[in-house]
């Protein structure tokens, strides 16, 4: 209208709020570049043939408070109803000290991965305690740190018996038709590209034979029957073979564990531990062994070791992680874990206790006895009177009864037309139970009659009543009161540095600002209380803005389709790859499996090839670290007739915008190959070049790094997939939700639909927040910022690798390799070092060993930069020191850090620097001083000392 | 039903989340003492004749879920409609990166007031900041530390300047008729019983003599109107009286600052920097001054001072708080403050920074220009064309367009049947100006005609441009991106010792557990977005909550009938002695003007019979620290004319239950006058005595020490009274909604009709999940911590307080007066070595010199208990080391203390005594160690040398 009307906008401001640098700070920064403006820098960063001709179609940004308030409209179109489908998926009452102090808890959620120990001592005591809650309540003997969700933990407990298994050629695993349905599915399209015959089968009347490598159960089953597997286990064992059970840690309070009866393998999820529904997710799967698996365990794990001062400390066991994943032989390509979720699983373990949730079990246990009864005393018979949480029911008017239960506003679960199920929760009462016998009767009231129930009773066969003690550990039994729950959570969140404290300068890891507009519709009722195999007409508002958010990633990356469904970066992958062997399939060219990958790749790459059952041939980098041209012809050449795909990281894992992209993806082309671009470092392209316009066929996005869901301590994570028109028939479905996808897809691979739906919402609000403008500026602005850094440290260590105009894309490589030869200082003292100084280190020896990888993003202000390089330089200085002899090697700031309190305050000093040298190297410094809570960490002494459960009592005490 | 039904109850389950120590722990500490069970010890510690005979009438505590849904399904009958009424109170938009981090996180709200300023330093830069805003907004030269609202603060600069104005017998005080008419009424409570003649005038028109000491004016008016005021100002000061202006923060960063044309005091409240209407409150209110006056500044005051080690550190200064309050010479009886709302404000403040706040103001200002134009263009006439956010109309159509507005779901002001109003906010858009119009057009869609209107144009005189710099201060202008915010919030946060670190136990002030739970529906939309005086009907959810809060406080003590409004424990006292003074009125007794109270009281107490023209009779104590009944008596005899009323604490504030407390009663009866009873420590007789059945014919209750409402830093605070029958008619009622009260009853004494209405609901939720036992048990829990922590503490410290059997109530007093002979250790020294400790000191020297009482309340854990008392067992041993001449007297652990990171880590150590054990004198301090941000503060040199606002550039750089 006029100048006026304009004044009057709001929109793009919270483009000011997301971003670190002010207009002023930009342009300081440029100038230290020498470039008058940020699309002048662009020009001489990303090659001009990829550049974006036009802006984005995303439109203006919103403003924070009229995105919550569009996003609330939409999904108040939802409907909440208390939501008994099982599958599981049950309902949990999230204690509030744990809503608020954790999940909505920038101190939790904004935590990296904890890859250095001695600043995340807090949550991987969290997660130790996850470790232990599960290996104390299905029997095992050692735990991971968390799974995406349970079909991919059944998928890799079928990975990690099948690599057990190694007598002979045995390929036949077996899956009890007791399973559900999903998990079926994901298992089947785990199973087929890697060559395993997958049966379902009523697993005790199969015949058994050397053929079979393991077998899965399910404790209780889909329809909620429990039975005593203890004689089927010893026979699958008399047959050579594995046996895995899918279970329930609640049902686990009061039943036999499966360690007891001799599973060696137990998965499951958390989920109705306190993290609610979400749509299907996100929540933490796990996977439980025996301790002779521990080497095969898939996913990460917390061990106990030692400091440098001989104190207990824990860190990350095994070093399964991304960086050190055994890429060609990999067993699994799992890398993201689901971390805040199975923290809150395990704070509220920790806040009921065993008797907490004991007492639970038996409410949830009482009302499903109580059902049965009314049930039958309507003449109803039940699939199976051995049951915990669930009761199937054997009944003519199955989907009559589902209908008449929607209008009580529950939702129960439709087996099959003669088959109606429901599982109950600790959020049901009474009156559910009441609404459930009406819905079995015609919509007509029923009473009660809990007439000689009692509570100790169980419907189960008491000899599966459990026996054995779990949760015995001080942790279980003393944070019981809201008041110690709280002291606890915050007493673990000061050990650790997250966002909150400090950047958290991660390469390839994006650690922009996780903003708290963008965080909390996710704990809104509307979202976070919607069952994902829920009829979709109760989700129509979460699905509106599920639609949209493909489409804006559509524009955003040049893809015709997007697949929200992968849970990680890893399953990205992994879909990927499948859709582009679904591809040549339909093409009949199920033949081609080879798969390049650069030398330079994240070695998550080559694991997902080898999941779908791709060979890989790796292809060399140049002197300046760029895919070598020639050789990555010759080898398409040399596998032209059985060329699957490539495996391509734009910007190079090298932080490089390599000139020669589409030359190379053009190559692959002609050979008859796709082209799989790893978007790990999509943060350097948003707004300035679309993947689907300059050659890979498929991409998957990090939403997690590029698009604003908070690391969580490492995880959730989600993954998405884009991908060129000719894919876009092959992208996943899901058999339970006929809805989604179409007939062409691959089948589902992962238990939900929509993956993690319930954080989408913080990817949906990013981008409609920043708007097409803001999206490019935050590009072009996190390329800025590396290249500052670059041009800042550069006199004070060589910056490995850069674009042919000197300059890096948004993450840069400092070389620390020659400082090892002239000090002996190497990236893990600076790492080390930099903790004195408050900061969390770059990524280690990540692409390149002795390097450390920086990576700024658009979030961090130019003082926050500044201070980095600053304390870079100081620490440059401190190696000076040590190269010219004024400080030993082997005794020095670097190699003793980090610095404790309890070191610095010794009242013996031994050192040859000071007190205030090492624990105050800048002024600025004391101004926010952090003590980490343990000193340099012994890995090696843990991981021959393995410890994964919480130390026993007397350690504790001591 | 049957056992099997009870078990599936989930009721009392809070209960066990909120008291601290387990039933096992509870058994221990009884065993201590010498008793079964916690019925045996209340009939030794509780005096028989006032004994409660049966249970409360609440029934049973809810479980957490059931008590949200509970609140939920009650406010979902609220209507949020978009209230443009104004009068003080306008739409705000909480940034979200505060509400998570500051409204929502404990380690804000937990906190207590900053009595200890060296583990407080955080939120005092959060006040400091605040009144460094104000100060620079207004114009003006120092600003305190936040009032309770608009209302009482405008009430406060009318006592004050009555104060100032010291020219013989002025008693005149002329209010501008264009004032908020709740301010008006809130001031004509405030002067009548202080003799001050108030007249309402037309301040232009009044003709100003020697007998006028102060005049009130509005800038902006109620009406909207922007006028120069600058020759008003002059004739004022001519006729020797003081100008107090009223204004609006917002709009002071268009407009010229009262404090540059000639106010002295300036008041208002900041309520639209973020913090939500909330029903009428809590939000911080603000009286701003002249360097000059600042010594009788009501409230706090932050100031800057050093500390030991030169280095700058914040404390309140000039010791304006309740202990130090100057009793009979009190000139207000102020106490509580709303830090919590304060430093919301004020992190707006820095959040938007000057320019941010200067555009939001333009915004608003240019959609206001725009409502005018339009309506104007539709032949409306406005009562001003000079305005800033309000804009009033004459027009005969007044009803009818605030009923079109209703329809669209906006509420417009009704001034009279000819005037309607509206403002406008930073949450308004151009559609809200359509739909504004569209009221005034019959319901009709208008077009809006922005031609030739521009942003800089303002609609008032050109001489009213603000033309002065403000929030020229780094911290202003450093925190607009989220993450600095985020970053700069929880670096604050990171220096105070709060309930999220460890015990609290301040005598007195009752810091227990602040549930998750009960704050959750304070941010809620329903309650949080409904202005005070928006049609009731929209209300109607939460009015029946405060009906049933009003109900259960009234089964809890025993009185007929409460009053909500009053916003602070003083402001309950001054409600309860003006209802006594108006029943007295009410008998023809307007002669009774003598207060008795005893010299162990509150300091607020002589200050609040002050304040409603009561002449104060100080009464005895003996020496167990009892009231002195027999002079009591004598008093009583002798002022048995004149007796208005005695102000009693009970129990008493040595935390003991008198036994004479129903004969001290009815000597008061028998003489005519009225029991006062001070609620302080009303934690004590929850479940077990109702005060309304023992003698108090009115009494106040903090529902922030009682009832759960959080200290937030030093507010907000909710004071409500209790009366018995007799006294129920005098309540405060509210002029704006005749709704509330009964005709007889007293003026408003608060802006808003039920006070603090929006967190009213945290109490209604403690009382409706701790039920009926877990109230009592609550009470009985807090008073069997104290008297462990007695019976564990005697050895070695005097208990220097106790009851007839040598049992305390709920809180403790140890006596270390002897110590200061001994060895020179005070109990100030004590106080800051506890800090070391990881500890906040209990209350100092009140209500005796010397000592320190201790409440520990009955939500720590006993864990929690034992860790405080060896601590304090171990700082008895570091005296007996002073005492023994082991380390000097001048230079020791105690004197040093508390220790800074800084100071602990200098190169050279000059004490006797060594690092360890300064830093870590228990082992488990290490587990957990805290240290103060800064040394012992200097409070001599900061009240010597004032500075109450953030220091200048080059303080802030070094």
């Amino acid at each position: 209208m006029s100048e006026l009307t304009s004044a009057l906008s709001t929109r793009n401001e919270f483009v000011h709020r997301h971003i670190g640098p002010r207009d002023e700070d930009i342009k300081l920064m440029l100038k230290e570049l020498g470039f008058e403006n940020l699309e002048e820098m662009a020009r001489h960063v990303v090659p001009q043939n990829i550049r974006l001709q036009k802006p984005l179609s995303i439109g203006d940004g919103l403003a924070e408070n009229e995105l919550l308030q569009k996003l609330k409209n939409k999904v108040s179109q939802n409907k909440v109803y208390k939501s008994l489908i099982g599958m599981g998926y049950a309902g949990t009452l999230t204690p509030s000290p744990i809503l608020r102090n954790v999940f909505e808890n920038p101190n939790w959620y904004t935590a990296y991965t904890p890859y250095q120990p001695e600043i995340s001592q807090g949550r991987l005591e969290a997660i130790l305690n996850f470790q232990t809650m599960v290996a104390d309540l299905t029997g095992m003997q050692i735990c991971n740190a968390s799974l995406l969700d349970e079909g991919t933990a059944s998928a890799e407990a079928m990975q990690m018996s099948y690599a057990l298994h190694k007598k002979g050629n045995a390929n036949k695993f077996i899956a009890s038709n007791n399973l559900h349905p999903h998990i079926l599915e994901v298992l089947k399209t785990r199973a087929t590209p890697l060559g395993i015959e997958m049966l379902v089968e009523d697993v005790s009347k199969f015949q058994f034979d050397h053929s079979v490598f393991a077998v899965m159960v399910s404790y209780p089953g889909t329809d909620g029957k429990v039975e005593n597997l203890k004689s089927l286990a010893e026979k699958v064992h008399q047959a050579g073979a594995l046996v895995i059970a899918s279970t329930d840690l609640l049902a686990l309070t009061l039943i036999q564990p499966p360690g007891e009866w001799g599973a060696d393998i137990v998965v499951g999820n958390t989920q109705r531990f306190g993290v609610p529904f979400g749509f299907g997710g996100p929540h933490a799967a796990y996977l439980a062994t025996q301790d002779a698996h521990k080497r095969l365990l898939p996913g990460r794990l917390v061990g106990v070791s030692v400091d440098s001062q001989g104190n207990k400390a824990l860190r990350l066991a095994l070093q399964t992680r991304e960086q050190h994943i055994r890429r060609e032989k990999a067993t699994s390509n799992i890398c993201t874990a689901q971390v805040l979720l199975a923290n809150m699983a395990s704070f509220y373990a920790v806040y009921h206790g065993p008797q907490g949730l004991k007492k639970m079990a038996e409410r949830v246990h009482s009302m499903a006895r109580l059902a049965a009864q009314g049930l039958k005393g309507m003449g109803f018979k039940l699939k199976s009177e051995s049951y915990f949480d669930t009761i199937a029911v054997d009944t003519d008017r199955a989907e009559n009864i589902v209908d008449e239960a929607l209008d009580l506003d529950i939702n129960l679960r439709l087996i099959n037309k003669k088959t109606v199920s429901f599982t109950l929760d600790e959020t049901c009462t009474i009156e559910t139970v009441e609404s459930i016998l009406q819905a079995f009767n015609h919509g007509e009231f029923v009473n009660l009659k809990a007439e000689g129930l009692k509570t100790e009773d169980y419907s189960f066969d008491p000899d599966l009543k459990r026996k054995s003690q779990y949760l015995t550990h001080p942790t279980f039994n003393l944070y019981h009161s809201e008041t110690e729950l709280m002291r606890y959570i915050q007493r673990l969140q000061s050990k650790d540095v997250t966002l909150t404290q400090s950047m958290i300068p991660l390469g390839s890891c994006t650690m922009k600002l996780n903003s708290a507009t963008e965080l909390m519709p996710v704990s809104w009722p509307e979202i976070s209380q919607l069952h994902p195999f829920a009829p979709l007409d109760q989700a129509v508002g979460l699905l509106h803005m599920i639609d949209d958010l493909e489409k804006k990633l559509c524009d955003i990356t040049g893809f015709s389709a997007v697949s929200l469904q992968p849970n990680s970066g890893a399953q990205g992958e992994y879909a990927g790859l499948l859709v582009i062997r679904e591809y040549h399939k339909s093409k009949n060219q199920s033949h081609r499996n080879i798969c390049l990958i650069p030398s330079s790749a994240h070695g998550t790459n080559p694991a997902s090839a080898i999941m779908v059952g791709m060979q890989v041939v790796v292809t060399k980098c140049d002197e300046n670290g760029n895919v070598d041209v020639k050789d990555l012809k010759e080898k398409a050449i040399e596998h032209s007739q059985n060329l699957a795909a490539l495996m391509v990281t734009y910007p190079s894992t090298h932080g490089v915008f390599e000139e020669a992209i589409t030359e190379i993806c053009d190559i692959i082309h002609e050979h008859g190959g796709q082209v799989y671009m790893d978007g790990a470092n999509m943060n350097a392209l948003v707004g300035i070049c679309k993947p689907g316009e300059f050659g890979p066929d498929v991409s998957h996005m990090n939403l997690h790094k590029t698009f604003a869901i908070p690391h969580g301590g490492g995880g959730p994570g989600v993954g998405p997939i884009g991908v060129k028109s000719h894919l876009a028939p092959f992208l996943p479905k899901h058999s339970l939700v006929p809805e989604m996808g179409s007939k062409t897809g691959i089948t589902a691979i992962t238990s939900a639909p929509w993956g993690s739906a319930s954080i989408l919402p913080i990817s949906w609000a990013y981008i409609s927040m920043m708007g097409a403008e803001g999206l490019k500026k935050a590009t072009l602005v996190s390329i800025l910022s590396a290249n500052y850094i670059a041009k800042k440290l550069e006199p004070h260590y060589p910056i490995l690798y850069k674009g042919k105009e000197g300059l890096v894309a948004h993450e840069c490589i400092l070389d620390l390799r020659p400082l090892k030869k002239s000090s002996e200082i190497d990236v893990t003292d600076v790492a080390k070092r930099l903790m004195d100084y408050g900061f969390h280190a770059p990524t280690m020896s990540f692409p390149v060993a002795g390097t450390l990888m920086v990576e700024p993003t658009e979030s961090e202000s130019k003082p926050e930069l500044d201070r980095f390089i600053e304390a870079m330089i100081s620490i440059r200085q401190e190696i000076h020191e040590v190269e010219n002899g004024k400080f030993p090697k082997e005794n020095n700031v670097l190699k003793n850090s980090p610095h404790t309190a309890e070191m610095l305050l010794k009242d013996e000093w031994k050192h040859s620097y000071s007190r205030t040298k090492a624990a105050f190297p800048l002024a600025w410094v004391k101004k926010n001083k952090y003590f980490p809570s343990v000193a340099r960490v012994d890995n090696a002494y843990g991981d021959r000392n393995i410890v994964c459960s919480c130390p026993p009592l007397d350690d504790y005490q001591s």
